[in-house]
């Protein structure tokens, strides 16, 4: 159940641009809420055809779609917000709102700020899969989920979209981009990196070896799974951040090496158990 | 279903050491299929008492346990393997057969071999969670599980093993104890010890990172919930193929820092989407 429902929305009409697996899992949350208005806009054809067949109004046109919402929802991968938004805003009304779900904070908030100025509360959304488009997208994909937000100078449409994203059943969390970005880094990001470079080094050492693998592996594994080209805009976005964050991957991998000699059974079983207990800490 | 049920199993009286996870699990797929006999031997209290309660027969001492079965399933922790072997064999029959679910194979081929000759088979059903104990026992367990098998001298008692493991729901594949070691330490012991690693790179960096972790990241440490005790035993065990797995990784590493650099995204990309192939060989 969307929590308070669609009478707390405190936007009438919203526009939701890019229905991939987030902006199409956002359409069909308000769908769900009943919204009074949804209006989802696409550059693809393919996704504009799918939200038109789950009932959805389309819109190609960005000049046309700024009069057609009082909230954007910007869930094009990262590297489009800019371009997106540059065409939407000489379109805008002057009390438009616009958020976005992008996975960094501080280049779009470097980025989209000079360009939207006070409109733009910037947010995040934990929730997601491997899965990509709007085939994989879910009503129910944002609830209790944790969303940061990032407060625009102005606190009346902080809080507004703080509320709609809430509607949606996330639980928002306000954050500046800087700490969110270095957060993500290792949460998020750096858990995708790994994934990736799990499996490169398994190739480099045994070609054949992941024919034999188990269910273990495959969950370990799984981000690799995810949209490729999605993913480098998010790594290269927050480069500084992620590099920082293999750099302590690469630490933690020689001090294992150390502990994997004869007579450091006790430290190892330390250091195993230290992540085990690390681990309870994740929500869920 | 076990595949082929109680008529193909090669063995009437069936002995499991150790009714953790996996012994449990092993017990339960033999009770469900109908076996004849099966009796479960622990050193500890609780474990005999859990297996009791299952409706099992049970044993305290080896001595005792060595007359009452034909096929011995050592399911105890790698590094109890060979004092539980040693208190059991001087005991055995000669026409008796042990098998064994360790994970590594040729550390115990080397302790277990000279002591148990040809009636030792060893064997390692790919199956699992990051849960322990008797009571994350699940009677489907192997079901479609690859389980590798470690020839012995003795091509019936090979054969039979094979059977065995087949008739509790797994794909029975030879191999050798090096050649096994070097794919686990892979696809299996890699993963484990990863998993480890990004808790431990993440708390360096940041240690209230954890508390805003979504989904990818609980999959990804999913495996560093697992049994520290019994995994600091394999990784112990098998050490120099890990720690030649954690060069690896610790090489890919430092190729993607590089890719982490402006106008490198191409290959990102492509690394990304080598990795995302790499995946798609995973089983199941």
């Amino acid at each position: 159940m969307i929590a308070g429902g669609v009478g707390s929305l405190p936007f009438r009409r919203v526009a939701v641009l890019g229905p991939g697996l987030i902006g199409g899992s956002v359409a069909l949350a308000l769908q769900r809420a009943g919204t009074a208005s949804v209006v989802v806009w696409s550059a693809q054809a393919d996704e504009l055809l799918a939200a038109r067949m789950a009932g959805f109004a389309t819109e190609e046109s960005l000049v046309a779609l700024a009069r057609r919402a009082d909230l954007f929802v910007l869930c094009v991968p990262v590297g489009a917000m800019l371009p997106v938004s540059g065409e939407l805003v000489p379109h805008l009304a002057p009390e438009a709102t616009v958020t976005d779900v992008g996975s960094v904070k501080a280049p779009l908030e470097r980025e989209l700020r000079p360009l939207l100025g006070d409109r733009f509360v910037g947010a995040h959304p934990i929730a997601g899969s491997e899965r990509s488009g709007f085939g994989a997208a879910r009503a129910d994909l944002f609830e209790d989920a944790r969303c940061f937000v990032v407060p625009s100078p102005d606190a009346a449409r902080t809080t507004a979209v703080e509320r709609f994203w809430g509607a949606l059943g996330c639980r928002p969390s306000r954050i500046g981009a800087e700490e969110h970005d270095a957060i993500v880094a290792r949460t998020s990001h750096l858990a995708h990196a790994t994934a990736a470079l799990l499996l490169h080094a398994i190739e480099r050492d045994r070609p054949n070896a992941l024919e034999f693998a188990g269910p273990g592996l495959r969950d370990t594994s799984r981000l690799a799974s995810s949209d490729a080209v999605l993913w480098t805009g998010i790594l290269m976005a927050n480069r500084d951040e992620v590099r920082a964050a293999l750099s302590s991957l690469a630490f933690e991998t020689g001090r294992l090496q150390e502990l994997l000699k004869p007579g450091r059974e006790a430290e190892l079983g330390e250091y195993l158990e230290l992540a085990r207990d690390a681990r309870k800490r994740i929500p869920g």
